[in-house]
């Protein structure tokens, strides 16, 4: 049972105090769900994780410790990323309630990233334009500094919700006619991209402004699948061949 | 604002952590409740409910401690009772979402009472029948215990829903910092697109396949704004012109 769930995973992005990963590996389980990536944890293995971790050690026991927010997310179809800010560029917010339902319905196939940044000043805005969608409780506007593992207990709680709700639900999303990319070929397209503009005269690299910002968010969201992926790489290589034939002769 | 939350009060029953008072104090003040009652706490005043309460500490300055629940809860039109067990006596139970809809629609005109119970026990069945309703979050069955604090975060968290919901405030989707494009505007972006493969050599017009369909439905699905649809056409027009130098010198 609760197989989506399982495909949903838990990253803690240089987390502080073992402590909140013992509550987040708690709070995991009380909601079903099991693996946890840890990004370069401050201070981990330690006795204050297993002791908050309660009855969840198993939680701990399996979570995975890796150096780069990459690795952790490399082979997943949909990444949220939780915000506490509002940021320069807004970027797809969603609600926990509907961002657990979109998570949820793509956890079915897919598999899936919950990402969560360090205890004061939460995710980099580099961290954050590498998820599709942000997460945002909307708490109380005076005081809505939630606690690390307070923040995680919200949505994981959203998570299985919405997993129970599915479990009662027939009606699929919409589904493309081929797989899904993954995180890893997204950062593939956006190098490729971001070379080509170069070759095209479209993107000055001493000053890139808000450019390949703005084109992450728009293929971020889109939920791009296989195919359109090649499509994209396809028309690139295409204008890099006019670039650069154009360039060798003038 | 939020004047259906103020009518709302937390009730902590023989808490023996005082890192749990302040850890809900939290929580409460997240999500915009205030208004805080200790019956009978193990150990508070306490230096550590201060520190877990990080800067919610007005929530525990105008605490009431009182004896017994009965004080407590004395003037409450609405009384819920968290409950993690089922018990011997079938009482009403509901999830978290229906009663958190139910407590803030009593709390437009009445008083209402959330009770926690202690750390390891919960409540008893004589509180327990104290209350109308049990509210009981369905968690793994097979590891069902929140931490007190982690429980009535996720309780705290449907009432602020709740209550942006009845004053409709829950937010819609997501919408960007420029306007959407019409579909005037995203025909004309496919014309451009279009002409623009074909000068890439890209995409043959006696054999277009289904190139310019699966263009037009990420495009289509991912909804564009106008700085996106201006970017989208930069590039293009700047690969027509590599294209067509190249053209030109050949």
């Amino acid at each position: 049972m609760d197989m989506h769930l399982s495909r949903i995973r838990v990253v803690l992005v240089n987390t502080s105090h073992p402590g909140n990963i013992g509550a987040v590996a708690r709070a995991m389980k009380n909601m079903g769900l099991s693996r946890l990536v840890l990004v370069a944890p401050n201070d981990y293995p330690s006795a204050e994780a297993t002791a908050r971790a309660s009855g969840a050690d198993d939680v701990l026991a399996t979570a995975r410790v890796v150096e780069t927010l990459e690795e952790a997310i490399a082979d997943c179809a949909l990444v949220v990323g939780a915000s506490a800010r509002t940021r320069t560029i807004p970027w797809p917010v969603l609600e926990p309630r509907a961002c657990a339902a979109r998570m949820v319905e793509t956890a079915v196939r897919q598999e899936v990233a919950l990402v969560m940044g360090r205890e004061r000043i939460g995710l980099t805005n580099t961290e954050l334009e590498r998820c599709q969608y942000h997460v945002h409780i909307p708490a109380n506007p005076g005081y809505s500094s939630l606690n690390l593992a307070a923040a995680t207990q919200v949505l994981v709680y959203e998570l299985r919700m919405a997993s129970l709700q599915r479990a009662g639900k027939t009606e699929p999303d919409w589904h493309s006619d081929h797989p899904p990319v993954t995180a890893a070929e997204l950062d593939g397209l956006y190098e490729h991209l971001e070379q080509t503009l170069i070759e095209l005269d479209f993107l000055d690299p001493d000053n890139p402004r808000q450019l390949m910002r703005r084109l992450r968010r728009l293929y971020n969201r889109v939920g791009l699948d296989q195919m359109e992926l090649n499509i994209l790489r396809g028309i690139l290589t295409a204008a890099q061949k006019a670039a650069s034939k154009y360039r060798k002769r003038r």
